[in-house]
């Protein structure tokens, strides 16, 4: 191996700091994964790569999971971290970590490895859909020149602590270690996130192998961005195949004395159920979509009416800021999935990419309609975390629903509920129709259905949310019994 | 005590829904903090009072120190959590429980609480200058009403493990714990950040006293708001008093072959500094101000060149952005300063508030003139949680700036650093003598001192950075083992 040049790292170096200018400018975003054995130098190298870069458009994460991230899905703590477009996130170890610590440890079963496997390929689709470079390096070392490392590392003060007994009996597994490794990346390989193994045993050369490999893949990145076409516009179909809506009964309604007495029957064994799942660190998550003004905000009054407001939150979901919409758009909705034990409660939530965001042209085609599967498979995320899901959409008739604006209209308290918008949305019912059929159809899934919700007596409606909320957490805890 | 109609509630309940809309408009946020004796019924009160608003506009925190915000300041967890301006944060418990702990668990040295509740005076008052409307409840019951509802609490299945073996041991120690919450309650109640002590013995009267008194300081805040008058442009001295920047000798300088030795010995040294550092859990805040194209960039780059990148981070200071602007000024900072171990480095930085702010009209003379004192405050209590500051201000001249300008233009690796505003910026070069020197005056304190650098000489610039840093952090050990 022959030593490289200064001079070619100089070049090399201005042409990744132009290139990473090139792409934020773009608004592309990068994500560099570094693994590789313990020992291999990853500190070393990271800083060769970012010294060059400005460090406004990058950040390095390193692995590391506090307590209060073990409360959620391990992917979300990633998916908090994913970067603006424009901008590098590098990990430091990163998502793969986890499951390679179990498996190795043999602390996981081969069907729960493959899930994970599974769960990681899939975050890494809809990242990459997204318009994201993923790049992944292992960082290859042999044996002998590992336990060297740890000698030389061991041999002075300064940098003893940084070698734990692990790392020593881990030199010794390094065969079985490797097999793991290579699973792992085996099957993790693909044309949206390619792993690139790179012999780290020089580590100079391994820089410059680093740099001139990330170099190329975002000078690729940036051609193909330059050369891609305008996104065409999303399709919603314009007769529905199903007829979800059509089969809510609208007339069903609740007495007054009924619903008083449901309503406190519901809530009480709501915070029960409140306590219970806090104790057993079950988080909840419920969906509430549905027509403007057809009761969203009151169901959800009566829902958490009861409950101890230090385990549930509320997230109403509005347009998205400049800033929300500078990242992937369900960072925002990961950032805001509940932690064990706790309750989150959306007031519309990211099935808006399927409904207002095609119809008001907000995403493209090719955003609508990948959505549903990116959906499905964030909420499979959440379901193998243990949640428990419940989604709702609330529906009213069309002359309910002018009624009801019109009754907003003339009450003080509430007319600055009522939008132009409100009006907007409504001469678009039909085409709302088509897209909430579609939604329903391609979106109610056996670990996150959808209920719809007969919503023109808004006291039935609210009964009805407590008491399917109540039916699915008992039964979560019924299927729970039985599996012991 | 009456009971309170549910007709006067529901009039209560729909003007505090219309406070909330109002104060959101007007941009005023609120702080409600919620302290008391355990089973006073915190949760219950508090969701008495969320449950009229609008949930977009408020979030409840509770009390929980994730083992990741061990790792900072106490008072940093909550600056994270300031509300937006124009919305509200509730805080069941808050910055005062773990001081109050503390305290009564004889945790606490005497001048250690004194200096808490400065701390905490010091940050309600930063707050509150900013305009934020600060609330603060304690929850009061008497013993025996303590008492009952543990016991009550306790002989559920459903509430008992809401009760710990401290929350009855605590009610035994009623009194000295009274003591001990007068005490911080006198000390902290102040103009900018009023007590009310609630006797939450009746849930239902609580309730309603809450939210009469939320209420009433809410409207006085519109009141207030609207009378309030234009804020006035900021005022720099025409005139510096000192003279700083004049007394750095420019002329200062390195020869390339010393250069290179003196940046492989002190990289060198750095390297270990932070592995000590990073082992004895001390933080380290570096901040870099300086003129346009005085070296800063370069001057990083150097310090960083040789640190482990997964202990330390650049943090380039831009223009906020507009989800920025909508907090309190200090608090991007807050989110960026260094968890224990960790150094930060600020490539710009909050001083930006003394120097581009009042020259550009970006803050009134208010602001201003109070950011001397809050700027001090603030690292006085990252320097209270055991933080090594350092502060450059790289100084060149005038004629200097203009040389690099020119290079800058001709070189196309570098051309995109200039903009039109670098040259607008150049042309106020008299007034911002005279804030910098304001600055180097009211802000070089003990525990932070500034450190002006001759800057004409980049190589000179960079060994003196390197070499200071060394040294703030040698010292620090020093002190360190003199003081044990």
């Amino acid at each position: 191996m022959k030593k490289v040049a200064k001079k070619e790292i100089k070049k090399l170096d201005e042409r990744l700091a132009f290139a990473q200018r090139q792409l934020r400018s773009l608004g592309s975003s990068v994500i560099i994964v570094v693994e590789g054995w313990g020992a291999s130098g990853k500190g070393k190298l990271i800083n060769d790569m970012i010294l060059p870069l400005d460090p406004r458009g990058f950040c390095v994460f390193t692995k590391s999971e506090s307590d209060e991230e073990k409360r959620y899905p391990f992917l979300r703590s990633y998916m908090t971290k994913l970067p603006k477009h424009g901008e590098i996130s590098i990990f430091d170890s990163s998502w793969y970590r986890k499951t390679l610590n179990k498996y190795i440890d043999k602390k996981i079963l081969k069907s729960d490895f493959e899930k994970d496997i599974e769960e990681i390929s899939n975050f890494e689709k809809i990242i990459a859909d997204d318009g994201t470079l993923i790049l992944k390096f292992f960082l290859d070392i042999t044996k002998k020149e590992q336990k060297e490392r740890l000698e030389n590392l061991l041999s002075k003060t300064q940098t003893r602590w940084r070698v734990s007994d692990e790392d020593i009996l881990n030199n010794q597994r390094y065969v079985s270690f490797k097999n793991v490794f290579k699973k792992m990346i085996s099957k993790t390989d693909k044309a949206y996130s390619k792993w690139k193994i790179i012999n780290a045993n020089v580590t100079e050369i391994a820089s410059y192998e680093i740099k001139k490999a990330v170099l190329s893949a975002m000078e690729e990145k940036i051609k193909e961005k330059n050369l891609s076409l305008d996104p065409k516009k999303p399709q919603i179909p314009e007769k529905a195949d199903t007829d979800f809506l059509k089969k809510v009964d609208l007339s069903l309604d609740i007495s007054k004395k009924d619903y008083k007495k449901e309503l406190e029957f519901y809530q009480k064994k709501l915070f029960d159920l409140q306590n219970i799942f806090y104790l057993k660190k079950i988080p909840t998550v419920i969906v509430f979509e549905g027509w403007d003004a057809a009761g969203k905000g009151g169901a959800i009054k009566r829902l958490s009416g009861g409950l101890d407001p230090r385990g549930y939150r509320v997230f109403s979901t509005s347009a998205p800021t400049k800033e929300e919409l500078s990242y992937h758009y369900l960072k925002r909705f990961w950032n805001n999935f509940p932690k064990s034990g706790h309750i989150a409660i959306f007031d519309r939530s990211w099935y808006g990419r399927v409904m207002v965001e095609p119809i008001e042209g907000f995403c493209n085609e090719d955003e609508y309609k990948r959505a549903f599967w990116e959906i499905n498979e964030t909420e499979k995320i959440l379901y193998d975390n243990k949640t428990v899901i419940v989604k709702f959409f609330i529906h009213i008739s069309k002359d309910e629903q002018l009624k009801r604006f019109e009754e907003r209209k003339k009450n003080p308290e509430k007319a600055w509920k009522l939008t132009d918008e409100d009006y907007r949305n409504r001469e678009k019912w039909d085409e709302y129709v088509c897209a909430i059929e579609k939604m329903l159809e391609k979106t109610s899934t056996s670990y996150a259905p959808w209920h719809t919700v007969s919503g023109n007596s808004k006291k039935y409606a609210r009964i009805y949310v407590l008491k399917t909320v109540c039916e699915a957490m008992e039964n979560y805890l019924k299927k729970e019994e039985k599996e012991l």
